[in-house]
């Protein structure tokens, strides 16, 4: 009977004192302010649903952001709380998992999947490097653009800087920048550094680039701001390849490599292509798959498919290709995690809309804000929500919390909404520019020892006011062309 | 750079040459399938996307029963074409994944991995050996037992019969049996039998204890009629009762042990007792939380508290208690696999009937049938159903196929909607009774070669026609006694 020995030895084994990865602590502080807002007087004008929900939603935001439990389970249970308080009906509470950006992200996951498994990044990357990889700036632009490539479907900075870029940066690091080790150590400083703000800004120009874009998205639609992926791309064109351009030149500036060469590295790539042989027939359906639903992105709503039908339809054709494994897919963690919370915000933000609260919400903020031009006002707002990223390790948990009110008090001030909208959902991945645990890879890229803390903060401190000019300022007059504002 | 060396050269290792599981020849077959419904002259009464949509439903029916992708993979794919097609707006195609029925299937997957965690299942099983299993008769009872006590709230009878009954009966098996191998072969083949055809009964009586069950109770709804989680139990609970009590002794007569006593297994259930020693915390959490779910899943509507709501209050209750983790919840793979395939079902089918396809095919039929008395013509409608599972290898995949246009029929032929609804739901469990390939735990159990193949398929039909005497006769008096006919 040693299975079954093993299996009840190990069950106790499995189960820590913060049994499950919980921590009451935090938990008890959750529920603590959750129960404030319920119980404190609600406004006469608020549904009392409304003002139930209310708490809940703050709750859980709270609890996304300090993360008692793992996100996806936070959300599970602000759902479990809101049905057996019949806060919100069994339709409602399920609503967000049928939602269609909610289903966009998912495909853009399992897309992300299809790429890792042909190797097409890495094919891209190396490519990349055998072309303009012999001087040094040339070799972070490579890495810089290898993440651009990539980012329309890989909806994780992670799965692109830190999974895909990351390890090639590493093996050039290693073997291909020379002898003299404080060179090396310069130039991996830089490439790192530079491969990281640009993921930043990559992130931003693309609504599938960082999952809590399509969030954004969809709070902004709560507030009745429509963004299509077109939308958002074209917005984001202009600023962001600037960005791209002139982000790497200051790192350039302010964490020099060792050498202004590194001739070894296109030689590497080189290697390195000739050993995975000519393109595979995975790999080709793979970038045609991906092209093609680019194109159905970009033309949006003139062919009349929305951008989650297209990427639907695209992990569909890469199913019957056999290029995704459906069980690859369905282990696809991220994916499942992400569809949990995300449909839950989701739910939560529309529901409260669809209960008034946001109309209440705004009108009281509009009030208070009267008198204050929209110009002086919204640069205040938008610059307290970029900073305050000082404070969050993470995307998403900022959006979960800041994204909504801060739009619904730039609205109260009399800016332009869809300006508003983007501007915030821009800033939203731009902020991750400041620390080194400001977005998930970071951490990582920051972990390989490459860059010091004390030049991580400053060159992102800088970063950040040069992004902050050239998209409020080159990215402001672009948006005056397309009649934004 | 080894890392990227062996990414790169095991990315075309795992694309065998039928690439993800793809088998070109079936994926043809159900292309043919769909496309010549699609182009079959539509009758006039139909609207064209009710017809458009029957030739994708019954493509993907045949998808799933054949396999040329895995289900869930295959369901995907459907809706990508439905949505390419314009068949369905991307609302109704997401309509699925916020259902009822489908989020308490995956919540109940959920609350199964907490008993996997807690070792509570084999605690339970040894209880009843240590209790009941002095007697080879008492023995296999308490297999079942164990099997009934964890079927509501384990909708795999995989889990149940092959993960936590099976590896007892193993243990059992190899030490406790005696020493004669005559003896112990013949033991071993009546246990494994009793604990075969007791999940199969137990299947049968709840809602949530296997799969396709809720699948059944969605296509039902379809064509308009109701079963709680409530009205399933209570109309089971006698035929399933008796079933439980007779179909061991039938199995023990066709079946004989090697002996009738089998005192070391007491023995060996109190030492392995003694070995997980008093029950934990989290054992004692997850019976709690258990059975208050059964309480509301019994109570229903009269505590206004839908089965939906209860599972996922209770699975948020285990979370903050940490004894589910939510790790292994997003690693659950048959979860997001059922999750996918079961809404997808759900979906499409309930868009034939808002489009008014459902109709207009009971009406069709009904026209055929006009004349037959519902009784005959039912019974002979339900033999049909309930034999040629000797032609399924999985109840969902029979479910997918039949159950509909066999309910569509038995309501044209004037049968009690709600007895031919419920009649058809337990047979889609009864008749896996009949094969060693009949649903999942069968090839498992049948593969460890305990019992021959004739004597599997001997037993398994007179099981069947006793299961059916039962249900039919004893059941259909309690269905009267009920108001059900």
């Amino acid at each position: 009977m040693s299975d079954q020995e093993a299996a009840v030895a190990t069950a106790p084994g499995r189960m820590p004192a913060a049994a499950g990865g919980v921590r009451p602590g935090r938990l008890a502080l959750v529920s603590l302010i959750g129960v404030s807002i319920w119980a404190l007087p609600r406004p006469a004008e608020v549904d009392p649903r409304a003002w139930q929900l209310l708490a809940l939603f703050v709750a859980t935001v709270v609890g996304i952001v300090t993360k008692p439990l793992p996100m996806g389970a936070m959300a599970l249970v602000g759902i479990g709380v809101a049905l057996v308080t019949r806060t919100l009906t069994l339709g409602e509470a399920l609503g967000g998992f049928a939602n269609g950006v909610v289903w966009l992200v998912v495909a853009a996951f399992f897309l992300a999947a299809g790429f890792t498994r042909t190797g097409l990044g890495p094919r891209i990357a190396y490519a990349l490097v055998a072309l303009f990889g012999r001087s040094t700036l040339g070799l972070g632009y490579s890495l810089v653009a290898t993440d651009l490539i990539l980012a329309p479907v890989i909806p994780s900075n992670t799965a692109r800087a830190a999974g895909v870029v990351f390890p090639i940066l590493q093996s050039i690091a290693r073997t291909a920048l020379g002898s003299d080790p404080t060179h090396r150590r310069k130039t991996s400083a830089f490439l790192t550094l530079a491969a990281y703000q640009g993921t930043v800004v990559t992130s931003a120009m693309f609504l599938t680039a960082m999952v809590a874009n399509p969030l954004a998205v969809q709070l902004a639609a709560a507030q009745g701001i429509e963004i299509t992926w077109g939308a958002w791309a074209q917005a984001a064109l202009v600023p962001g390849l600037v960005s791209l351009i002139v982000v790497p030149l200051v790192v350039y500036r302010f964490c020099p490599p060792g050498s202004a060469g590194t001739p070894e590295a296109p030689v590497l790539a080189r290697a390195a292509l000739a050993k995975m042989g000519p393109m595979t027939r995975a790999e080709g359906l793979m970038s045609v798959v991906s092209v093609s639903l680019l194109i159905a992105w970009i033309l949006g709503p003139r062919i009349g498919l929305d951008s989650t039908s297209a990427a639907l339809a695209a992990v569909a054709a890469l199913l019957v290709a056999g290029i995704l494994n459906w069980d690859d897919m369905i282990r696809e963690q991220e994916a499942w995690n992400t569809f949990i919370w995300f449909a839950t915000l989701v739910m939560m933000a529309t529901a409260l809309d669809e209960l008034g609260f946001i109309r209440w919400f705004s009108e009281r903020v509009g009030s208070v804000f009267a008198g204050i031009g929209w110009v002086p006002g919204f640069l205040g707002l938008s610059l307290t929500y970029f900073y305050s990223h000082y404070f969050f390790a993470s995307n998403t948990a900022h959006v979960s919390a800041m994204y909504a009110p801060f739009l619904a008090v730039a609205l109260a001030l009399g800016t332009p909404p869809l300006m508003a909208a983007l501007i915030l959902g821009f800033f939203s991945n731009l902020f991750a520019s400041l620390t080194h645990y400001g977005t998930a890879p970071a951490p990582i890229l920051f972990g390989s020892g490459h860059v010091t803390l004390g030049t991580w903060w400053k060159v992102g401190a800088i970063v950040s006011v040069v992004n902050l000019t050239i998209w409020l300022g080159i990215g402001g007059a672009w948006w005056k062309v397309l009649g934004i504002w």
